[in-house]
């Protein structure tokens, strides 16, 4: 259920009608609107002047004196909007801008998309943590974003999607990891040739899976990425005298466990670490950078990502992983992204939503163990599949409770953002925290989004692609 | 194309544009007839009796005189329904009871879901089957089905698919074959962790794969149980310290067969073990109830497993098994499953279905050798995977003749009720076996379905959902 | 269908909407052009002829007096049109034979197909290609395509698919395949056995997998083959003592390529033997043979088979792959066959389109490396695997540009042909080479599709679905 109309005032049953008629076609596409029960209530809530009134009238945290206060607070916001969320000022403004610093600006994006971050400013810090971490993989890293976006304008891919990073994300991961894996040593030149065609392949791997998960309203996620960086890897294999891959055995024998030896400090190091590994990095310092970029853009999702590194480390002490392999954060990094992508991005986020991605990030930890011991057969590391396939799952479950609502592909921005967009979330969420935040965002959409004011009615009428507020204006 | 109407004689134009107006909408949907329109009429039509008045008639086999015996057979079947079949008339009495008893039924239900069968004495009759074999087994078995079904109520799953226990099969399944896979000896508590885990993702992963499947209409059969208990087995393996499995290694060197040695008897035995694997169970006597079990609910089925047990352990033979694998049923489960899949459960049982189930058995236990095969080689057990794909991959067929009819997932119930619903098998199969039973369920389906009588015209319409008959009745 | 009426000028708004309505009604449904209203107006345009005489107008290559020239050639082509293509002319001709010569028909076209050719006299001549290699295994090759066309035709499939050989190619891979990895020898009999059976299956799972493609417009490709002779393979294995499998084992060791032992010579017939290989077969002349057949039927086949095994040759040496391999041609076969699918078969032919077969053909073949390594672990061959993966990405690939034009499934016959259906492209292609046959074609379509011409307006309009064309004529 994502409709739900703040209704205002309305004097002439007339123009209801009209109203109705117009809410009617435009939100056709979605479950049926039980407006009528409504309507009688309505004139005892048309003094109020709505959403941000409203929400405040209701709000018990704010002090009815704090204005000054409030403005402060709220120009701070504004100022912070500028550079948190998704930059959309910055990216309109860069549209006008030489296209060498548009492609910057994307690649940057692509970099940060990796984590589902849509923020140049968050791809610029993951590049700063890259650069520490390794610069020879920085490098890569680069090349391979650069080599998927170029690809994809040749392609003629949709412009949009390639401006948010959306197939660059691929690329870095490719250029990253195809670095990672070789064995033939930082600066070996030729890597960059194998790099540089997976990398264009996978605006190509990325449309056709697209083509297929888009009957599902689904994303691609990270799918790219595995399917080629397997490729490459497998094509070539450790024996290849221009490739070769670093060694990945199957354990064969009982691994050694003394809960005596345990390290309590690198378990805790252990979470940055996973986060780190999301970009194959194993340095603390470069998983903490990351944790920070996160932060700018969305602090919903640096939570998650925290706590799904978390839970991928406790799943690996509950299932007797070698203790070397949880330090280096091998445990981790499928379930920060599972976690990421359940908890807030691609379901609006609610109490509910939040444990869904809990047990999600569990479930990806368990699965990322039985991937990687499958893959290990063929001397493949496990990649980021266990994310996929757990994220995917449970996108793909369907429920009979409204309190577990998947976005639209196509509306999915932000957690922060997708909040806002599923009214049935903001009511319930803590609201101390959420509040204020969300009441900006609505103000940015309300002047966005298509305004139908009918003078005569004195009512006003934003509609929302699935979703429908209705309050008075003037009275 | 399921709608053959069998007109009558018409011979008012203006009373047939009527009737016709009210097929169509209640033929539109499926599952809910729209009886509310009819009821008026049903009064004039309560002394005719047709349905069974009229295939009297028409049945040769029937002496005229033969009425009293006739009648103590109805009345004996009429007995046997109330635990025959799904045991609808139990279900809907469970309806109003405790909720603690009403998930006992369920719990049953998925016990012998396993089996497609919908009846919770057969589920009581399999986990009697099933102590028999092992106490732990069954507790885990036990177990394993409550959380799952506890695990739909939580996530607000389908209540209808719920109480027909198709959540919980996936879950008796995973408990029971975690326990029997386990090296870590019967009774070892700990285990019920990662199996409550387990069971309680089988209605997300049971979602998640319907979503996909039912685009094509299909089941998604034992995948979840596959899916999940590879992945449990794979994720720990063979040298785990806290959950390991029992080892199991791919053939790499040739099998000596000597045919002399072949005993016979062990041979036959192997059909009810085949059937008793479906469970994890090597006891030819639990194989044995679980083959009473099968008949109680629907005999067609029975046969089928049967049959599919047999062209499985025929299989083995013709393909160099180890005699040792075949005795101990290792050929016969996957294609007992795909047998009844196929023979009557998910098409209308025809002749040429019947064959079709015969081939299907072969090709399953063809494909059953190699996916052992392939599965050992990462220490994992054949589980039901090829059963699922073979099972698909035939129901996935199109074919010209209206002979193999798939029926509409929603429609499908048990294999005699499913013959009553394809209105072109049930006249051409053996009608001394099946007129009876055949015809005790039309006067079901006429009292629950619409029935549209009009006197004037002399004309009797039977609705369907989804097939409509029409036929004149007095001359 | 998109290729249809060519509309005239309309002067009054009233018959525009009327023709609009027409052109939506034919429009609308697929392969059956409502030609019935069209008919009367026929007559008044037979003296135009316009699409050649406009063609010819704007045709910079042909002198104004080089007629007679062009009637000879244009006689020439008429008589190639015979046997060249799909033989449309001979199959028309085929209906009304002998049914036992008409299966023969089948099964030759059968055998061709595997090329993506229909066309019965390069089925012969693939046929005379095989006995060249092993009479043992061409003989396995035409009892499978025999047994898969049979198959198909109790099993009640499409009569059109069956007669173009769609039912018959997965039957030759399966029988020839079963014969080339038995290790059991030639002339072993009994695998006559498993051949049948197998190739008995193929309609079976073909039919399954065109369920699924369907839903994206895509082919199944030699996915059936793959399945069912991997299945067979695995089932059985190298330790049978019945039906053994060649010993296929991983690589494990660094290779040994020392750039100077390179034999050029080897290099270049690898280029035939990669061609001979699609079938399984290693002699260059059966290759050169299958060339040859290729070119009778489709000379862009021809050339992208030629350019495909090239740049899979091309591949391998860039991979290091064993000299032996590459001459031996596994790095060639998976390449032409996805060569010819995207240049110019599945897509209409443009100079993008054939730079993307070239990229599909490079991508095959590190693809192909990547599965080889994988399904040698399981004592697999690659089969076509590679090719049908990456045909499948490159085929579900989505892009801006009009440049790239997939063809609706059904409208897929041939380059030549695909080229006239698609009129994107007709004028950007070579046009000295392309332009008579074309011409030939247009004529042809012309005489075949709805033309609809308003001779008092002197406007034509071609109407493609997704596109439309209007020009004036005179003036």
């Amino acid at each position: 259920m994502h409709l739900v109309p703040i209704l205002g005032h309305m004097p002439g049953s007339h123009c209801t009608k009209d109203i109705q008629k117009n809410i009617t076609s435009a939100a056709q596409p979605t479950s049926s609107p039980a407006t009528t029960g409504f309507t009688e209530l309505q004139p005892l809530m048309a003094h109020l002047d709505l959403p941000s009134e409203h929400m405040e009238a209701n709000d018990p945290v704010q002090p009815a004196g704090a204005t000054t206060l409030q403005r402060a607070w709220a120009r701070f916001l504004k100022g912070v909007s500028y550079f948190s969320g998704d930059m959309a000022a910055f990216g309109k403004w860069m549209e006008k801008q030489f296209i060498l610093l548009q492609l910057l600006d994307w690649v940057l994006r692509g970099a940060a998309q990796v984590m589902f971050v849509n923020n140049p400013l968050s791809g610029l810090i993951i590049f700063a943590g890259l650069i520490l971490q390794n610069y020879w993989w920085a490098l890569n890293g680069f090349v391979g974003t650069l080599s998927a976006t170029i690809s994809a304008l040749i392609l003629q891919q949709n412009r949009g999607a390639i401006a948010a990073g959306l197939y660059g994300y691929n690329g870095i991961l490719v250029g990253l990891l195809m670095a990672v894996f070789s064995s033939a040593g930082d600066w070996y030149w030729w890597l960059l040739l194998p790099n540089i065609f997976m990398s264009m392949m996978c605006p190509v791997v990325s449309s056709a899976l697209a083509s297929i998960n888009s009957r599902w309203d689904l994303p691609v996620f990270t799918l790219p990425f595995n399917i080629l960086v397997c490729l490459h890897m497998v094509a070539t294999g450790h024996y290849n005298p221009y490739f070769p891959q670093v060694l990945i055995q199957p354990r064969s024998q009982m691994p050694n466990i003394t809960w005596a030896e345990v390290n309590v400090a690198k378990l805790f190091k252990s979470i940055p670490v996973g986060i780190g590994q999301v970009y194959g990095c194993d340095n603390p310092w470069t998983g903490g950078i990351f944790i920070i970029s996160l932060f700018i853009s969305s602090p919903i999702t640096c939570v998650h990502a925290v706590l799904g590194s978390a839970a991928g480390m406790v799943s690996g002490l509950a299932l007797a992983a070698p203790f070397g392999d949880i330090y280096f954060g091998l445990w981790g990094y499928n379930s920060v992204l599972a976690c990421i992508a359940i908890g807030g991005m691609f379901y609006a986020l609610t109490w509910q939503v939040h444990l869904l991605a809990i047990t999600c990030a569990f479930f990806c930890a368990y699965l990322s163990s039985a991937i990687s011991n499958i893959m290990s057969r063929f001397g493949l590391p496990a990649c980021t599949w266990p994310f996929c396939l757990s994220a995917l799952t449970f996108l793909l479950l369907t429920t009979g409770t409204n309190r577990i609502f998947k976005l639209p592909l196509a509306k999915v921005t932000y957690p922060e953002k997708n909040l806002v967009q599923s009214p049935e979330n903001k009511y319930n969420w803590p609201r101390r925290v959420m509040l204020l935040e969300t009441r900006q965002f609505v103000r940015e959409e309300v002047r966005k989004q298509a305004i139908l004011a009918d003078p005569t009615c004195k009512v006003l009428l934003l509609v929302y692609p699935g979703q429908i507020k209705e309050r008075g204006t003037d009275d």
